[in-house]
C-alpha cells in the first residue's frame, strides 16, 4: 500500500489559543483532482476525530478512503471539477504533529508535553495549509463531527476564507450529554494503570482504556434503531463465545469487540485525549456575545448546507438546526436537510446515497 | 438510622433456571400499610438495579426511601388503602441473598461461585414471599425498570396471580442498545485489576470500574434535553478542578462524579455484575412462540397502566408501547401514558407529580 500523504510545515513558532507555541510542527494532508487556474475550485475537507487524511483512493495510495464512495471522478463530490483537499487534524496522529509526535526541544515524544489543543489551532493550521498552497479563497469548506466544528473555529477566525459550507452532524458548541460521553472515554483511559501518565509503551499499553473508550464512541455513534433491526438478540455461536465470566454472549458486544479491536491499537491513546478535550472546549459562542446565534451569526457566507440525522444522539439535529439559523442570520442562503438514516451519527459515514445526492445537489449550483 | 428490614426464608433448596440451587437464601423486603381481613389489598414493587427495600420511610426507619413522595399515607400510592411491600431483588446486596452472601456449603462468599442469576429467579422469590405472606393474589404488581421486567416474569410464570398490573419504563425483552451500554459497564468492572475476578477485598476494590459503570448508567439514566436546561457548559469554579491532567472542568462531569462517589462503595461489584447481565438475558418472548407480542398475550390481567417517558434512551417509549399492545392483546384493559417529562429514564424517581398521578388515577378505579 502506498502512501498519498504530503505534509505542510506550519510558520515556526505556531502559536497555540490557550498558550504556548509549536516548533517545526507540520500537517499531513492529501489531495484529489486538479486546482484550476482561477485557484477557485478547492474544497477543504476537516474530518471527525480518528480518521487520517485518506478520504479516498487515489493514484499514490489505491486503498479505500473512509468516503471512498462520496468523493472521486464522477462521485458526489466529483475530483474532475473539484480540487479537493483532507487535512489531518493537527494533534491527530496520521502525520499531523501532535502528541505522539517528537518534540524537538527534548527529542522524546511530547506525550503530555504538547501544548494545550483547541479546535481553533487545527482550523488555523488548515487554513496556513490552503494559504501555502496559493489558495485565497475556498470554494467549500466541509466538515463533519468534529471537523464540523474546526470548520465553524475556521470561517469564524478567517472572514471571507470560504465562499460556501458544507456542515455535517456536528455541534455549534460541545453540549452536557456529549462533554459527559467524552470525559467518560477519556477517564476510561486515564484510569487504565498502563496509561501511565501519557508514558505509556507498545508493550504497556493502555489496551483496556482504548477499548472502552472505543465502544462508548461506537454506541453513541450508531442508533438503537438500527441496532433492533440488524443485531437483535441474536446470540453468538458457541465457539465464538469469550469463557470468560460474564464474557460476550450476543452478536452486538462481538460486534463492539471487532470495532475496538481496530482501533486501540490503531489510534495514540494521547492524541485521543487531547483531541476529546478539544472537542468539549469548543463553544462558536465565543466569536459573539457568548450566544451561539450571535457568534454563528457573525460567520459570513454565501451558502451553506446544513445536514444532520434525526437518530444522531451524540451531535442531535437541534444542533444542526441552530446552525442553520445562525448561518442564516449571517447572510448566507442556508439549505437545511434532516436525513432519518437508521445509523445515528455515523450515517455520513455509511447512507452516502442521501449524503451524496444532498451535497451534490448542493455543489452542482456553486 | 433504624432497619426497617423483614426477611423471608426462600424454600430451601431453591431452584434457579439455568441451573444449580441456593441454599437457605432469604429475601429482604418493608411493608407499608396493613392487609387486610380479605387479604385482598396488596401491591408488590420490584425496583430497579441498585434501590433496596427501603421504598419509603415508615416508623422502624424514618429515613426517607427512593421512592419517599410516591409511597405513604395519603401519597399517590396510599398506605392507608393499600398493603405495599417492596423487595429487595434475589441477587442483590441490600438484604437479599446474593454474591457477597455467605455461600453456606464453604462459609466463605459465594463471589462468582453464586448460581446464574436471572429475573425469573428474582421473580420467584417475590412469589414466594407474596404466597408466604398469606396472599393468594396481589391487587397490583408494579416494577419499574429492571423491576418491570421482573414484574412480567411473575406474571408470565405465575397466571393468576394478580388482577393488575402498573409497569414503568421497562422492556419486554433487552434490546442490544442497553444491552451494549450494559455489556460496557460490566468490561469496565471486569477489566479493573481490583476485580480480580470477583476476589476483590475493601483494601482491593474495584473503584475505578464501579466509577466508570455507575457513571455510564448515570448518563443512559438521564436525558441530553434536561442537562441542556441543567448543565450547559457551566464550568467548575477553578478550586474545585481536578488537577490531574484531563480532570474535571464543566459542572456535568463533577456532577457524574458525585453519582459515582456515593454509589462504588454502596454497591457491592459481584452483585451488580450479576443483575446486570440478568436483565440481558430477560426476554418475555421466550413464554409464547419467541415474540415478544406472543409472550405478552398469554400474560392474563384484569387490567394494566403502562408509563413511559419519551426522553428515555435506554427504555425507549416504543417497548413501553409494545407492553401496553401485548397486555392488550391478552385481554387486560391498558391504560397507556406517555410523558415528556426530561429526565429521561430516571424520571419516575424525579418526576413524581406526573407519575404520581397517573399511578393514583389507576389505583382509584380498582
Amino acid at each position: 500500500m502506498g502512501d498519498a500523504r504530503q505534509y505542510f510545515d506550519l510558520p515556526s513558532p505556531f502559536p497555540m489559543k490557550r498558550g504556548g507555541v509549536l516548533h517545526g510542527a507540520r500537517v499531513a494532508y492529501e489531495t484529489w483532482g486538479e486546482l484550476n487556474a482561477a485557484r477557485d475550485n478547492a474544497i477543504l475537507i476537516f474530518t471527525g476525530l480518528s480518521p487520517s487524511a485518506h478520504a479516498a483512493s487515489n493514484a499514490e495510495d489505491p486503498s479505500a478512503g473512509w468516503w471512498e464512495d462520496m468523493l472521486g471522478p464522477g462521485r458526489y463530490i466529483d475530483t474532475r471539477r473539484w480540487f479537493v483537499i483532507c487535512v489531518n487534524t493537527l494533534g491527530s496522529c496520521k502525520g499531523s504533529t501532535g502528541a505522539a509526535s517528537i518534540n524537538p526541544a527534548t527529542g522524546e515524544p511530547y506525550r503530555l508535553e504538547f501544548p494545550e489543543l483547541t479546535l481553533e489551532d487545527a482550523a488555523n493550521a488548515g487554513h496556513a495549509l490552503v494559504k501555502g498552497l496559493g489558495i485565497e479563497r475556498l470554494a467549500c469548506l466541509l466538515g463533519n463531527s468534529m471537523g464540523g466544528m474546526t470548520a465553524l473555529a475556521y470561517l469564524a477566525l478567517h472572514p471571507g476564507s470560504a465562499r460556501s459550507h458544507i456542515s455535517i452532524s456536528t455541534a455549534p458548541q460541545a453540549q452536557p450529554f456529549a462533554i459527559a460521553i467524552r470525559s467518560l472515554q477519556r477517564e476510561a483511559i486515564r484510569l487504565d494503570p498502563n496509561w501511565n501518565n501519557g508514558h505509556y509503551t507498545e508493550e504497556q499499553y493502555p489496551e483496556a482504556g482504548m477499548s472502552i473508550a472505543r465502544k462508548l464512541g461506537v454506541i453513541t455513534y450508531r442508533s438503537a434503531m438500527e441496532w433492533v433491526g440488524r443485531f437483535a438478540r441474536i446470540r453468538l455461536e458457541s465457539d465464538q463465545r469469550d469463557e470468560e465470566p460474564f464474557g460476550a454472549e450476543f452478536q452486538i458486544e462481538s460486534y463492539l469487540v471487532g470495532h475496538a479491536r481496530r482501533f486501540v491499537r490503531n489510534f495514540d491513546p494521547n492524541s485521543y485525549l487531547y483531541l476529546s478535550r478539544a472537542s468539549d472546549w469548543f463553544d462558536v459562542g465565543e466569536y459573539g456575545d457568548g450566544s451561539v446565534a450571535q457568534g454563528l451569526s457573525r460567520i459570513a457566507l454565501q451558502r451553506a448546507l446544513v445536514i444532520g440525522v434525526e437518530t444522531d444522539i451524540l451531535f442531535p439535529l437541534s444542533q444542526q438546526e441552530e446552525i442553520a439559523t445562525g448561518l442564516r442570520a449571517g447572510g448566507a442562503e442556508v439549505e437545511f436537510v434532516a436525513l432519518d438514516s437508521p445509523q445515528g451519527h455515523d450515517a455520513f459515514l455509511v447512507d452516502i446515497t442521501r449524503f451524496g445526492a444532498a451535497i451534490a445537489h448542493f455543489l452542482a449550483r456553486l
